[in-house]
């Protein structure tokens, strides 16, 4: 008798669906077709021979501990010039406060399994990155979702929200994923002030923060805050190279989850970022990435201006590589993004970045990994189509 | 007021604690110890000139996609090749039935959170891969082991405690970790049939089957089984590159899952395993590995043979990297180890291996990672030490 599995699956994951959207968006894939959907990285600034150069010297040099196995906790002088650069940022850390994970992705799993218990409240914000939800989600959480606005996460919303007593609370700060906005100090403050207050853990994600094309940079890491971070967005994401900055024994913790999870992330890849790294070729690649975001930031903001029917409104962020898109009431993104497809431009509805429902008004448009020609093309093309749109309902 | 970490923990993680055993194993790093612990490769024979080769021509050719953000699948060109050597091998197998995982330890923990239910019977051996109790026990299953004798699982075991209904069963068959021991084909065929009839999903873990030294290879996948098997083993572990071999709808759920857990498996790495495989490079390099293994089986068998106590028996096993020690009842393995330790020589204690107890009086040894001669002097002060221990005791 064959196996039925749809049975046999635990209760955990019954609810994961196939996304009928991340089906759609494969079509963006056929020649001549604009995507400003995939938060992808610009490859086209890749640092290829300095990648190249520095697997060269580790396999001649290290190679052998390159490839066997490593500790679960991390390539040891990762963690020391990792933990050396926080401290030179003002923030005291050591060895002992970092994991390296693969990937932030793997971050948010392993703290969904280490602080989500099954029916219990856990805070994000609306609109919050879907990688989130989709990491917490198999651990069951009853999610509290808190508005933000331009200026962050509304502070009085946050405060009723609290009084749930959620197991933590997660947050992107700076440049979120996807609305493009940034909390302000006050808000920032006000947040880890409340969190205090309340007890509660804070998960701040930060993958974009290096990524500002302007004003001044904020921090507001702090020993009771757990810090996703990631060589990402700043080198390469293929390379799956990230870490966590916690209290020492939460990182214990971690560490015997993660070991559980995939014993270690490749050493060869930590060793590749930890050459870069200690090189200083960041300081040197970070402003290029900067640089051409920016750009493209400009270019889109401009072709909204442009393009957009007056009565749309759009987040203009400081940096990273989103920005958000709220239609009129009424006017479903999703059902827009089917139309936008034939003319062969994409984006990603806004609704899958609520946990609670709603946004089905949104959209968010990314123009890291698509050139200001492509980005006036791909906004000519919308805009056309959003005109018709209202013009017809 | 600082959080209490401790009480935070969700209820899955709470007993969850760090290995005495393993921060004891952390001091055979000192000089001069000979460690049969870790169930490590050998590194001096790993092809780092062929993966520089195949990383200098991936990174000229492909660069922008070998560090980009790839398919949670796994590379569709690697995929292809798995489906397509599994195929000559007269199963039939597509790249929807292959999903790439960060190491066979993910595909662990993928298969616990998709299968196992909080309190409900899973099987395993008795002994059984104590990185599986890792990957599983976050998912909080009520253990039934079976015991393993020198033929594989015990049948008349087996089918006792199929009844109690189990979500699923987790084995080794092939040159097991810890013990070494192979089922034989008759038991895999009566293992297949018996699971089918109680209808019963079998995850059959296969990291170690191409390293035989001596015998007939067997077979027992077939479609009712999950396949996991691996890279570590025939090239090199710290790539981290594995795969699951499932039916279509299991791996797309699957897919599902590990993309809330670490989004995709780093492209560069996948793609050094798919040009070594498809140039035939596996072919040339598994028999180096077989010789090695082989000789070094050999000289630990011959060792035991001269050093041991007689009341002790040992496995012997056809191919892999462990073998496994029964000492007289009474006789404890982990505090023998402490005395070990003294002499530098250390081994992994048996009861680690047991998800409900017992297996005091066991001890793994592995003999993949250590040169004959460091195998015969490390056998010859184990052996002083237990004709010590067992003339006082």
């Amino acid at each position: 008798m064959p196996i039925d599995w749809d049975q046999r699956y635990a209760r955990r994951v019954q609810r994961i669906k196939g996304s009928a959207i991340r089906e759609l968006l494969k079509l963006t894939e056929m020649p001549g077709a604009i995507s400003l959907a995939g938060g992808l990285p610009a490859a086209e600034i890749f640092p290829l021979e300095q990648i190249l150069a520095a697997t060269q010297r580790i396999l001649a040099q290290q190679g052998q501990q390159a490839l066997q196995y490593g500790a679960t906790e991390g390539y040891t002088p990762l963690r020391d010039l990792l933990a050396q650069r926080m401290t030179v940022e003002g923030v005291k850390v050591t060895r002992e406060n970092i994991l390296i994970t693969s990937g932030s992705q793997q971050g948010l799993d392993l703290l969904g399994k280490l602080l989500v218990n099954p029916g219990e409240p856990w805070l994000v914000e609306s609109p919050t990155y879907m990688g989130a939800l989709q990491a917490f989600n198999p651990y069951g959480p009853e999610y509290v979702a808190v508005r933000s606005d331009h200026e962050g996460i509304v502070i009085s919303e946050l405060e009723v929200a609290l009084q749930r007593h959620p197991g933590g609370m997660y947050v992107l700060p700076s440049f979120q994923n996807p609305s493009g906005v940034t909390f302000t100090l006050e808000r920032r403050q006000q947040l880890i002030e409340l969190a205090g207050r309340y007890n509660v853990p804070v998960i701040e994600d930060d993958p974009y923060s290096e990524l500002r094309f302007e004003g001044e940079p904020l921090q507001i890491y702090q020993g009771n805050v757990i810090l996703l971070n990631t060589f990402s967005k700043v080198l390469t994401p293929g390379l799956r190279v990230a870490w966590i900055v916690a209290p020492a024994e939460v990182i214990r913790k971690l560490t015997l989850i993660k070991q559980g999870a995939d014993l270690h992330t490749a050493t060869l890849n930590q060793m590749i970022a930890y050459e870069l790294t200690r090189e200083g070729f960041l300081e040197e690649h970070v402003p290029v990435i900067r640089a051409l975001y920016r750009e493209r930031r400009d270019a889109m903001l401009a072709a909204l201006e442009e393009y957009f029917p007056d009565t749309i409104i759009w987040t203009r962020p400081q940096g990273g590589l989103f920005l958000w898109v709220t239609l009129p009431e009424g006017l479903d993104a999703a059902q827009l993004l089917g139309d936008a497809l034939e003319y062969r431009i994409a984006f990603v509805p806004g609704a899958a970045f609520h946990a609670n429902g709603g946004g089905t008004n949104t959209m968010r448009l990314s123009f890291s990994n698509v050139n200001a020609e492509q980005i006036e093309e791909g906004m000519r093309r919308l805009g056309k189509l959003l005109h018709n749109r209202m013009l017809h309902s």
